[in-house]
């Protein structure tokens, strides 16, 4: 096999990324400058080098503490759990939340055998004891399975002094009555506010 | 910048691949075991330093000369001209061309300032002298700029003693009258063939 189609099939293995797309990539990565997909290549290697679970949370980081862990401007006293390190991405960008995190590392899927055993909860809990967490905002996917994880990191939560919160559903802003689910509209009447 | 972002910068960079994507793909690899993202960095590294393009027909190849060239089994009076390389893999998969092939290495372009200098016809006309080749089919793509160059391609032909064919154009195999654009249907139309 051809170094072309060892990388063809390399890119393919990523998510989204079928055998077509994978070759047009290859061949780009092999009309631009080398120096291009020099740096690619470097940047891949020094994330799997680099790269660490913080050891608080579970955000990824190149320290031994991530950068919000360490950041005195948030809040300690308000923690954000979501399942993955990328959720955290996406809420930091909509520059709401000013709380630190916690990384589950996934979701209960018993189809999938993930267990409570397999999700950062017990850390959780060390973390409530030690840190003056005030309130937990759970913000695992309003899914089916996120929903449940909810649901049992709450009940963990509960004998313990600290104040519980779930992220609001609702319809998407910007979104269309026309284009949501029967569910999501169900939520966002359930959870009206006054004007 | 961390190298998260390093990453996802350099994955933007992709042709199709936004923001959005490359950060998804970012998180995907580190979540794979790092043996994996690793052979896919060294597939990257082999193939900026091994691949180079055949002397010949400019076909992409590891060695002076590409695997199509050296293979005593395919017709060296048949050569297909092609815009890039990656064209040779469409038309292999087809499994219906059994000549070899010369890469052009772009189409005429004014606008992005490419003119007959900048493709390899020099080289096709002397390959026409040496080889003893008696056709070339001109498969460089049915776009404007596509048909322009094998206008320009077949003209410097010309004075050569060679036959000079281009690729049907017509509706595609599956395809569906409702759904092909007027010039393509022109085009089947005009190129009818008796049943």
């Amino acid at each position: 096999m051809s170094v072309i189609d060892d990388l063809t099939t390399e890119l393919a293995r990523l998510p989204g990324i079928g055998r077509k797309t994978a070759q047009r990539l290859t061949y780009h990565l092999l009309r631009q400058p080398a120096a291009q997909s020099r740096r690619l290549a470097e940047a891949l290697v020094a994330l799997i080098e680099r790269v660490r679970p913080c050891t608080r949370c579970h955000n990824l980081t190149e320290m031994p503490l991530c950068a919000l862990c360490t950041d005195p401007r948030r809040d300690g006293t308000l923690v954000c759990v979501v399942e993955e390190a990328s959720d955290i991405a996406s809420i930091e960008r909509a520059g709401e939340f000013r709380g630190r995190y916690h990384v589950l590392g996934g979701r209960l899927s018993p189809l999938d055998g993930v267990g409570p055993d397999d999700l950062a909860i017990a850390s959780l809990l060390a973390r409530i004891g030690t840190e003056g967490i005030a309130e937990v905002l759970l913000a695992t996917n309003p899914s089916l399975e996120g929903e449940a994880t909810a649901l049992y990191v709450q009940r963990q939560l509960a004998p313990h002094p600290v104040r519980v919160t779930r992220i609001a559903r609702g319809l998407p802003v910007g979104g269309d009555l026309e284009y949501a689910d029967g569910v999501t509209i169900a939520q966002a009447i359930a959870a009206r506010r006054e004007m």
